[in-house]
């Protein structure tokens, strides 16, 4: 029989790494955590041991996972920006005339399911609060929404037209989904894709 | 020689009530003082009695002149929206063919102004997190925007194009002046509204 010890499992709990299945429920359990304060209370007023405590886990263990507090942030809202699984090339492959409609419902797609609209409000409270965040939420616009599209475009000024088209949409859910002006608060999706589709295609391809 | 202590000077400060100049003065001191209260600490960590202690006054002052909160919140950032004494038609008149590009310039121009970018970025921080603060924001921008814009549309659905054309602006503005995403921080204003207006007239008037 092994020493209990000395088998790799508890070897591994006993310098607080739990296995790798449990690690990785422990990693969501912190994210979600994350996401839910820095939602709620915004970046200034979110800590490291707010979110262990929400978590159920050690502050050590949220350090041990992601770091600072700014990588916990930008952990927990990357999600929001990456591609889904298996789909990394919609938004910027797949014919350039249907670009626009293709990032509309791109941004209503994670702004109306709300595992992703948690992460999206919670960058946009602290964004515009902080300028730590802000700084995240520049990094991630850049890195996977305006840089991957600009990347395609063959016009002048390509970066400026992705941060206009992105203005369109952030603009759009701020006022539909946060402060919640009617009648875009109700509107029907399709009628808004109709509307906003045209405008960021515009953006990005109109000479 | 009259007793001084009924000199009208004198009996209105006692009642608290300075004369007019000075009380427009302290109205306006109070306004300022709660437009950076309100930009710094957002709506729910911004009391009347920080906001009396920022402007020098007593708190049963701003309760004075403002009454709720709200009701101060409301009137330190109505400036933003108000369109400038002698120019009340900017927005909504003049020749229909060129309205997306008057309220691109209006909107660059109260951001770019340092006395009105104070009150829109306390808006904008408190809407995105306090529902109270959000209301507000709905009214003024339903009153003094989209309402106005509105009114003078003969299309269908004039109301959600109002708005559609007020989350390009807001966009923009929350990209170019919070976020400070690059290029768009740092273009130049003529480019700005070469892009943004002929999609704002496009939201507006296209059929």
């Amino acid at each position: 029989m092994t020493d209990p010890a000395k088998a790799p499992g508890n070897a591994a709990r006993r310098r607080g790494r739990p296995p790798r299945t449990e690690s990785a429920r422990t990693r969501d359990r912190i994210l979600a955590a994350a996401r839910e304060e820095f939602s709620a209370h915004g970046y200034d007023r979110t800590s490291v041991r707010r979110i262990a405590q929400a978590a159920g886990v050690d502050p050590a263990l949220v350090h041990h996972y992601f770091g600072t507090k700014e990588q916990v942030f930008a952990a927990a809202v990357e999600i929001a920006f990456a591609p889904a699984p298996g789909a990394p090339d919609t938004l910027a492959e797949g014919p350039p005339d249907a670009v626009g409609e293709r990032l509309a419902r791109f941004m209503f797609g994670v702004w109306e399911n709300p595992a992703t609209r948690a992460p999206l409000l919670a960058i946009l409270r602290s964004a515009l609060t902080d300028d730590t965040a802000a700084a995240v939420f520049r990094r991630l616009v850049a890195e996977q929404l305006t840089g991957r599209v600009a990347a395609r475009l063959r016009l002048p000024d390509a970066e400026l037209r992705a941060e206009l088209a992105a203005a369109q949409l952030v603009g759009t859910a701020v006022l539909r989904y946060v402060i919640r002006l009617e009648p875009l608060a109700s509107a029907d999706l399709e009628q808004l894709v109709a509307h906003v589709a045209p405008v960021v295609q515009r953006h990005l391809t109109h000479p």
